[in-house]
């Protein structure tokens, strides 16, 4: 029988990013494209001691059915976490354990926007979030970025021309793929326009603890007094991805529907996982364990941000990110990026093409993004001269 | 800001399992609400063993990003597992890894349904498929079931009157709410109909591996020659649910579909619970797990079933299932149902309101869900006898 998909999803493209991960299963592949953490950053005795401690301790309390919105002792550490690193008080919030960073993008979807809507986007952002808003049914607004975030001038505009405009969505730290963090003042703009234009602000901030240089600036959530923000963490980056465990903290008013939501996605998130996050999160130092892979990460961006400035100047400009994971470098305009990525993956380098990030895809885009946590330093070096041989041929 | 909700969203109501499922923290509480297997079947020295020995070998392996599609040596297990215990032959399907059950019918829902169209289900089904649907916009069309499953004039009938019905939506097996299976006969009346309308079949048997008597029932996908089947199957009854590891068999013209779906949803499912998953099926001896874990559910279910015939034969009256892990129980006629349930909570009996699983919940109900699979024997005999007190009063 033929079966029709339903028209919200019929438009939708694999994400190239995951179909492109795909080749990188070739061993050989030069690992520039993935969104990995660094491997060798996961706290893996631990992940180990704890799991056999809690499957020793009680394994039928890490293996039967938990509650929707999350294990109870995590959403606590997760409000710790928030108050100490964030300077989130989330008192007026209700914290949500989800399945993986995206999820949380997926709930709000589900539970703010109606086919049809829009919202309003970073132009690059995550093809991940890009694709969630898409399959809903709704559109997205791309916004252009500066160096410090999101273009203010350009998100008024859009605003204004978009008035099925429901949310404004932000990765405000490293952000995916621009590698740019929002200023505080840009922040605090940005919640003006959200606030005078009844706009929901989805701020995704997977890669917040990740900055190697520059200074904290205080999260949106942290000065939310109208209770407008929809935030999202992940232990994704901080511990690993494997394990899928992340959280949102949504206003009090949305929270039943932000649960219901969660139990027809998946019911709950895997028990084991929540408890050793919990575990982890509870008795060991997390602060050195953030500075070490803060130091894993610095190096390897320095690293990477070397050996570009030394063999691909002629040909590639980019803003060096503060943290997070990625670099989004441009191409000079006399180079095909299309053919040119084609080109490095025969030569067993995976980057990412620009355009997958693009709100518009079909938008003229010259940039490919490069990804150095996944990589080993011997990897980024060899890389990184193979991106300046086959730029020359 | 008053945050507006969805207006797909907006109606549903938060599960009334689960929410009655929050009372059963109360350790004094007869559990008879719940939908959990039996604590003491889950194979925890296994799981144990298992993870241990992942998290040893190759922990990182188990920590970072998976493909959506799911681990591929667990999606050749679950292949083999169609093969042997439901006689499946899933050439003609793709093979995808959900977070659990409930997440094939939300991935089900996103590919298949657009805001408006309608799924033919089972009048009662399980409250959590009937909210997912009712979460994407969908109207759920109930068709009343016989002692071997959905009414077959009844379902003509309604797909006859909606025209805007996409999928027909069966739990065959031991179904939840009703205990009732579903016969070979209807099942291929079920596929001739679906078929002739061109409507899906989404068949969701989490149950199945749970018979303790009577013969088992070839699955609608084991003779879907029209590929029109979404087929659902899942680990949380056979291992245990707090790990979060199903499956969907789905045609393969939809598998691409199914896939950015599950992308867009929550990326992959847990990596290291797929697994430890996909290790225990491979090396244990499942077919002696199942035996033993059939005869905890044969023992319990004959046992709940003895007391209610021993204590309340005078005012329940009930199908007595051939597995799975619900007896639903019809009362008497001058009984108050909701008056009754609540009554029960307060005696320290959790039930549940058999309303909650009618398509439309404003409908006369007069039954109670009764699990037996979660409550120990002592519990099961104490709480039938409570419940025979208070209709009694």
């Amino acid at each position: 029988m033929n079966i029709e998909i339903s028209k919200k999803f019929a438009g939708i493209k694999p994400s190239a990013v995951r179909e492109i991960l795909k080749t990188t299963n070739d061993p050989e592949m030069i690992a520039f494209a993935g969104g990995s953490p660094a491997t060798e950053a996961f706290p893996c005795d631990a992940v180990r001691k704890i799991s056999n401690e809690i499957l020793t301790e009680n394994a039928q309390s890490a293996l039967v059915y938990g509650v929707s919105e999350g294990y109870e002792p995590l959403r606590r550490n997760v409000a710790d976490w928030l108050l100490k690193y964030e300077g989130i008080n989330s008192e007026n919030d209700s914290i949500i354990i989800t399945s993986g960073g995206t999820q949380v993008m997926d709930l709000a979807a589900r539970v703010l926007l109606s086919e049809g809507d829009a919202v309003i986007c970073e132009d690059p952002s995550f093809v991940g979030s890009l694709n969630c808003f898409r399959s809903h049914g709704c559109g997205v607004v791309g916004v252009p970025i500066d160096s410090d975030g999101m273009n203010i001038n350009s998100l008024e505009q859009a605003v204004k021309s978009n008035k099925n405009a429901k949310a404004i969505y932000t990765i405000p730290n490293f952000q995916n793929p621009g590698g740019t963090t929002l200023s505080l003042e840009k922040r605090k703009q940005m919640y003006r326009i959200a606030k005078e234009n009844h706009l929901v602000i989805i701020e995704d901030n997977p890669y917040g603890s990740l900055r190697v240089s520059g200074k904290n600036v205080s999260a949106i959530k942290s000065f939310d007094s109208e209770s407008l923000v929809v935030y999202a963490g992940s232990f994704s980056k901080v511990l690993a991805p494997g394990i899928r465990v992340a959280y949102a903290a949504v206003p009090k008013q949305i929270a039943g529907a932000f649960t219901i939501a969660k139990q027809v996605s998946d019911v709950h998130t895997g028990v084991l996982n929540q408890m050793i996050v919990s575990r982890w999160l509870s008795e060991y130092d997390i602060d050195s364990h953030l500075e070490s892979i803060r130091r894993i990460y610095r190096k390897k961006l320095d690293l990477m941000c070397s050996c570009l400035d030394e063999y691909c100047a002629d040909f590639i400009s980019y803003v060096r990110p503060e943290g997070g994971l990625f670099i989004w470098a441009k191409l000079d305009d006399g180079i095909d990026m299309l053919q040119y990525v084609k080109k490095l993956i025969d030569k067993k380098v995976a980057v990412v093409p620009g355009s997958a990030f693009m709100c518009n895809d079909a938008a003229k885009c010259n940039h490919i993004r490069l990804n150095f946590s996944t990589p080993s330093e011997v990897d980024i070096i060899k890389g990184v001269k193979i991106m300046a041989d086959t730029a020359k041929q």
